[in-house]
């Protein structure tokens, strides 16, 4: 028998002690548990930051896997916490958007309003669910397998639809979803958006900040270093790239900034 | 049986090998161990911070976990390497009182100064104790469970008062002991130190920075966007937190800094 | 049994979602595999120092660990996939001289170019081979330990010489290595390279910056506050120091900075 997997998404940072205590929690009830730190780099409050970054990585993990994510602006008010069972995989929430790309690439979702406050820390705060209902809900989901004991089934949970390109024309605007580590900006156009693109058939530009690049590259170190690319990224995503270089930076471009397909 | 865990608490941050050759050395010693990340951004140097740090976390964790704390100024000089058995946990640190708060919430502490040193590496280098002391320490203890083959108890550890609010009259002076992820001003008030404020039974003005704050929420998104809030935090002390902002930038205020509250 | 020993040092960082899927994909196929982030904070695409970060920290780790080393501009390219068998640990990399530095420290190794196709993930991607091969080769290495299963040794993988100091006359001229989170400035000067600041027999000037140390101290605490320091560190390298404060920002030194003994 293999040990349970619970990952851990939080905006919490890793400057203080409160994703260390919910490990402590999760060890305490269920010392089998494996942890891995998904990423707590979310960006603060931001739910759809969150949305991203459990949805774009929580299927390379083993059937089973438990999925803790705590963006949780509301903690302490009226939203709920949840748990989701996926095709494979459970999910530990508040109820608050921050699994809509999971409910976006997920075939079937049973949603359960987490009620069952025997699993939860006593006595809980108002201010670090996280600690309190998210971890211990996920160490005992771990050793008993019964989400239907967490509570009843729900049909009402917040979902958000993920931001969309807007088509008009020839044109496609996207927006950058992501700067990565290394400065590459991630796009929220996809080859599904795009065809024309990938495909290589007809004649087009993308757009980003100043600059115009006219081809697609296969990977980041084609061109000259300091040549600006675009590559379909590994999550599937149109990225636009400076070879060895920082995309961002040498365009100005952030997170939330326009990146835009002209074609023709 | 399950394995067992040995927490890093350190000083080192994340840009080097350093806290992966602390690791290394505990899991070749004790390859069952199963090493949990506690923190390792307490502020360089920084002893109180370090204290505040595994002092706010390890109770969480499960009944005879080792917590290793390394914040250690002194390596290399005459400062002692210390083992100590409190209720349920053990800790491995530097003689330098970054337990002070680990002994504050522990009833009763044996600490041995550890000095046998077949457990350590060899060589036991000037510059990195954390390496080549504390971290075998922890693993071989981790192995034998033995606390008294590391030491002889003594009595004269150092210990300091972490920073207690001053009263003057009707005005109690906090002061901030750390700014979390999300921006919050976490004081050193609990709500011993201000009834008033918990009870809400009398009126009463928390002064941070250039702001006055006049009643106590219950979580940190009461209020509209950007309203400076008082709560009760989840390690227990008094915080103050602007609703999906971030109060140390709105306020200009910073580890240190003064939170006063004035009763009346 | 003991679990089998997965390390992963890359440039991703952790601000996102890379480094989580590498480790789901481990998890995928070797469940039983202990994951160690031994570091993610290598300089973006920065050979040499993943090359340090990796070589002064595999020898701390048990027998028949994997080291999973991915600082990879050439992600995509024509470059190799390697796997690495060494004295007593296992190396999984791209062949672009990221493992420089260890074979320098190992006797004998024996590099084998990775063409199993069937251990990689399917499809490719051209971005993002810490993901597609390097995590799933060392998970199935781990598993199977044949490491002759993965493709056919090679003589030609790519190795460069690291910066040595150079000298002349009596003057032996440093860089610096890596600063580390305290400020202190790793040169690349071992006690081979200048005996005579070790042994203290003779006079001499360590030049840093605008400063001059006259004599090597044992430990960063010694001298006062304030004091510019020489160490040997626990690397084994000659360190330049500022006793409790930040030699890099006092010296205004980087990587790459000159440190220079000066002999008589």
């Amino acid at each position: 028998m293999s040990r349970p997997i619970i990952t851990l998404t939080t905006d919490y940072g890793t400057g203080d002690h409160l994703v260390a205590a919910m490990k402590g929690v999760i060890l305490k009830v269920n010392p089998e548990a494996q942890i891995v730190d998904l990423c707590h780099a979310v960006m603060p409050f931001d739910i759809l930051d969150g949305a991203l970054t459990i949805g774009q990585a929580y299927k390379y993990y083993p059937p089973k896997t438990i999925h803790v994510v705590v963006v949780d602006p509301g903690v302490g008010s009226t939203r709920r916490p949840i748990l989701v069972s996926g095709d494979q995989h459970y999910f530990v929430a508040p109820d608050n958007g921050v699994l809509s790309m999971v409910y976006e690439r997920e075939e079937k979702v049973t949603v359960r309003h987490v009620t069952a406050e025997h699993y939860f820390q006593s006595p809980v705060s108002n201010t670090f669910h996280g600690r309190d209902i998210f971890a211990p809900v996920a160490a005992w989901l771990a050793k008993n397998g019964q989400s239907q004991s967490f509570g009843d089934e729900i049909a009402d949970y917040v979902r958000f639809a993920l931001p969309k390109p807007k088509v008009n024309g020839s044109q496609i605007k996207g927006i950058v979803l992501k700067v990565d580590n290394f400065g590459n900006l991630i796009s929220n156009l996809t080859p599904d958006d795009v065809p024309q693109v990938v495909s290589g058939g007809a004649a087009f530009k993308i757009i980003a900040g100043s600059r115009e690049i006219t081809s697609l590259s296969s990977n980041y170190s084609q061109g000259a270093p300091g040549e600006v690319l675009a590559v379909i990224g590994s999550s599937g995503f149109l990225e636009v790239s400076v070879n060895k270089g920082h995309a961002a930076r040498t365009l100005s471009l952030q997170r939330g900034g326009e990146i835009t397909v002209q074609l023709g």
